[in-house]
């Protein structure tokens, strides 16, 4: 176990290490219990989410399952009772590993048979105090220990994986993304794709006219409310032909309001 | 650019460097333009994904897309054209980055305005020669170089992230591990979620009784037939539940088949 971020604590797996984890109270925090905890905070280290890390804006708590394995050899999975392929989690070991450690906000088990994760999910995370991932590896858990400890099982998609320490991340960057002060500039996380419901519309820069390639004469007319309306003209169309399950959603909502 | 794996070549600026990139052919690709190239193979470098691109089953060619920025600060992007947040990626740029490396596969930019990544275009790509994939960052990237490319967007969900990396290594995850050889029990792609249109049903593992909780008998029985029943029904029963969409979809190939 060991945590990254303003007080991190250099990665070791003698139980006086264990003992001293410093997780700072008030500070949103992700906790993930994984096999691989070397794999964070990887891509999670850099860019925005890196630097709010840094800054001591959120911060990562890391359990290493296999330091809850039996035996010599620290073993962590066996085979599926009934017979099939790959390894499943023990549910001894799982638990264990929850029990080591303080868990902060829900705990989520990232699967495909889980709920979607999106925006909403993000949005929720964020206004709590943290969440707790399991991670996991080969064929799955043991079906026990998510009774057992009620956890919640979340889908990044349909997909297969071959760990959920990757869609960890995914949710982790999305969810620290919201996190106050964290995006430099507010007004993005306003305007951007479901906000509104609604796929983002097209976006253009710098230069006008690129290789005989315009940008569209209404940008830079410099009448906002036009450039609004055409921008929201363009979302609506986008979202009508790609997603018509959202363009449902938006519709019943418009409808709802009169 | 810089290219992982077998014949691994060091992070080079230099002009010469990028003339000397060698990508193998005949190996399952993944190239990534990105202005994060150190991001990677972060968690693809371990486990299953990290083996096999060690043993040369798979490479990934990296080009750094700041390496094509503009002046002397190498500059990427620039405020949206008719106002609003953030920076958009300038079609300029993409367009030398996109010309400066061959395009492996289709050429895709992650974006949650995209078609939906799914475990049938996993397959897909796996069965050709690989994938390139464009990884956006601020608030997009300039319409027109997806237009000029005709790049597809794909989205792995309903949610915002601060760039495609973190989705480019769950896309590349998926793909790599149904490569020839990747997985070692070839029998666990077959098994799994998604390969009969249903979730998958509960696994188990030991101890047979943990604190109370058994496993269920039929599982312990030895009769394999039974135990393949059971782990459909619940296959079919979780899906039912959770997932309406997907159960309306196996009903309906059920239908058809007669």
């Amino acid at each position: 176990m060991r945590s990254v971020g303003r007080k991190s604590i250099s990665a070791s797996a003698t139980p006086r290490a264990l003992m001293e984890e410093k997780v700072l109270a008030n500070v949103w925090t992700a906790r993930v219990l994984t096999l691989y905890p070397e794999m964070f905070p990887g891509p999670l280290g850099q860019s925005l989410t890196g630097r709010a890390l840094k800054d001591g804006l959120w911060q990562l708590a890391l359990t290493n399952i296999r330091e809850h394995g039996l035996g010599k050899h620290r073993a962590v999975d066996d085979t599926p009772t009934g017979g099939g392929a790959g390894m499943v989690l023990r549910p001894d070991v799982l638990d264990a590993a929850i029990r080591a450690a303080p868990v902060t906000g829900p705990l989520l088990y990232l699967s495909p048979r889980g709920q979607r994760f999106d925006q909403a999910m993000a949005r929720e995370l964020a206004a709590g105090p943290g969440v707790t991932l399991l991670c996991g590896r080969f064929e799955g858990v043991d079906e026990r220990v998510i009774e057992a400890h009620g956890i919640i099982e979340v889908s990044l998609g349909d997909f297969v994986l071959t760990g959920g320490e990757i869609p960890a991340m995914a949710l982790i960057d999305a969810t620290v993304r919201l996190l106050p002060n964290v995006l430099g500039n507010a007004a993005s996380t306003e305007e951007e794709s479901f906000s509104h419901g609604l796929l983002e519309h097209p976006q253009y820069t710098r230069p006008n006219d690129w290789e005989g390639r315009k940008v569209p004469d209404i940008l830079l007319s410099g009448h906002h409310a036009a450039i609004e309306a055409w921008r929201r003209e363009q979302a609506e169309e986008i979202t009508r032909a790609r997603r018509p399950d959202l363009w449902a959603d938006y519709q019943a909502r418009k409808d709802a309001k009169g």
